[in-house]
């Protein structure tokens, strides 16, 4: 297999686009990354996208923005993967491009939310879960994320309040990040006074949903040279595992088997340890989440994920900074989207470009992608070369 | 790239299957493709659907099917293409083998159409057209395709009736194919007589839709070898290309040019041309895309299509065999599984296991999906070696 390199990032705000189409913001991130690569056609596009059929009454996603941005005729597709689209779709490009049958591949991740009717968003997303066995019984994903974390707390003695400095540590480094949806900072007081949602879980435990769209050029590795300065990146690991949709199935619902999975091949394919990852855009959808990733990736042990937040070491100057641009909890999580996100956001920061949250001499980054509460987990990893 | 052959395939008869899920039919198909290749785990898995989102209210398919065979932890993903679903992930999944990133992936395509209320369904579909621009108006896929069908005849001089031949070949080799869902032969006296449905369409004209699942395995060519009399069959031809959704939006309507795309360029890989294709499983959706499919591929003049049929040359015993196991509309189109119901028949040609309608001696057989009315186009090369 060839190296694959990105040759560019582009994106746009997370938020509520009232006055923008799904088409506009998908066009946005992908002129955004073609002009950052200096490129102007490619040979393939993969669009990781959950949700249009069911909120925009469009399938055959692919192929429509492949028209829009001005690019008819070209091989599009379009992957569904729930939460976790954006980086299964990257992974798809990657691979047609290790492969060498597609030279330039473009990945956008797409999510427009926020035109729907109350509740339907909700409904929409339960259909990442399982429908016979989850969904009948009226579990939503702040539900069944509830049951993980009140399951978590009782095994091993954490309080709610223990938490509290993942949604802190993300909402700061959001308020540097222009594409942020919050660009807030929130206090342990604010996060102990919030509205409980699913109980233990409160609205600061939670990511917000958003519009959004973001996209990297894949190409090969070795006709990237580094240009103005900027420094090439590679990508050095790359894994997609699964588990089962249904918690109640897993074997141990408080372990992410399919982020142990994905991570120990990348880590192997990067030839890296955990300590080797300068930092690490994980899934925080619900702060139970970022506990959970940072274990089954070996930068804690069970049960101790909230140890390193309480110890500051999630943050940028800490052992393993994690939602350096604000991760999905103020950053945002355009569902289809995230995955990309998390990627451009890797490349920012192994760029150096993240101005007051940049990280000191990054040269090895991760994302991890969720899809579900755990079902299909990719992670990337990152290294400028 | 690493060469890649087909191992072993699967099927479910295409039916109304009231009495079987989504995943049972998926499984369905899965298990035989497995039992086929003699083989018990994959390394990935591929699906092809459009609507199980819509009208299953379920998503994260992939993982769902990986899961529900037995093969939790797996790499899985979801690929929509509307209805070139089956043979966008079925390019997917070769081209993962092909880089050498994975070894054995299995595709599976899967539709569940026939459980939702009336009316459903068309909705449903509609959402492979343009949602702004078509579906708006009121069209449906019946209606986008009179529409085409109606301007042909016009400009081409045909009449209705010179399409018959198409449906009543397609009739004639469904009866041998234990697994299609209409197995009576019509008549030309019943083609004329059918109901329209939207002019000049009528319902003889016309597709039926369908519960069902296919599957094949695919593998590194240089691991197989001819077993139990079955031959070594590989892709030596793939490409996929798209168009507009809209067909407004076309420079000519009545040309499907993501199927001169994509086709040439499978034709440039194998190293064959037309002349060299031994049959071709199209997508006969409706009649005047069967039409218009063999123009596209070189397969007759522009506007004369019509031709073919009426000179018996898409019969089995004809120059060009088309549909030979029924084609969409005999075997049925369940809409995400039957790009891969083409391939598994390819299979079965090529293998010499289809009986009456067997075509002596034929060693390449050409497959070719569409999405939409001509938006995504696929194109797949299968060669005895």
């Amino acid at each position: 297999m060839r190296k694959v390199a990105i040759l560019g990032i582009g994106q746009t705000p997370v938020g509520e686009h009232w006055n923008k189409s799904m088409l506009e913001l998908a066009g946005e991130a992908i002129f955004g990354a073609l002009q950052d690569s200096g490129v102007e056609t490619v040979d393939a596009i993969f669009v990781g996208n959950m949700l249009s059929g069911i909120l925009e009454k469009q399938e055959h996603l692919g192929t429509l923005i492949a028209d829009w941005v001005g690019m008819r005729g070209t091989e599009a597709v379009k992957i569904e993967s729930a939460c976790s689209s954006g980086a299964v779709a990257f992974r798809n490009g990657l691979i047609a491009v290790a492969s060498g049958e597609i030279d330039k591949a473009l990945v956008v991740g797409v999510e427009k939310m926020t035109d729907s009717l109350p509740g339907t968003t909700t409904a929409a997303l339960a259909t990442a879960a399982d429908a016979d066995w989850e969904i009948i019984h009226g579990l939503s994903f702040v539900g069944l994320n509830a049951l993980i974390m009140q399951r978590y707390m009782f095994e091993y003695g954490w309080k709610h309040e223990d938490f509290a400095s993942f949604s802190i540590n993300a909402h700061a480094n959001g308020v540097h990040n222009p594409n942020a949806r919050f660009r807030a900072p929130i206090s342990k007081e604010q996060y102990l006074k919030a509205h409980i949602i699913a109980s233990p879980i409160s609205i600061l435990d939670s990511s917000p949903i958003g519009d959004g769209a973001a996209a990297a050029l894949l190409v090969p590795a070795d006709r990237v040279f580094s240009i103005e300065g900027k420094p090439k990146i590679i990508i050095a690991g790359s894994a997609s595992a699964t588990d089962s949709l249904a918690v109640h199935d897993r074997k141990d619902p408080l372990w992410l088997s399919a982020a142990e999975i994905s991570a120990k091949k990348a880590y192997n394919q990067a030839g890296v340890t955990p300590d080797n990852i300068d930092f690490f855009e994980l899934h925080d959808a619900f702060s139970i989440m970022a506990a959970l990733s940072l274990e089954a990736c070996g930068f804690a042990e069970r049960g101790q994920g909230p140890r390193l937040a309480l110890d500051d070491e999630i943050t940028i100057q800490g052992r393993i900074p994690v939602a350096t641009r604000g991760g999905l909890k103020a950053r945002g999580h355009p569902i289809g989207a995230t995955g990309m996100y998390q990627i451009v956001e890797v490349v920012q920061q192994l760029r150096g470009e993240c101005g007051e949250t940049q990280i000191a001499g990054a040269k090895i980054g991760m994302a991890q992608n969720i899809g579900g509460s755990g079902a299909t987990i990719a992670t990337h990893i990152l290294r400028v070369e």
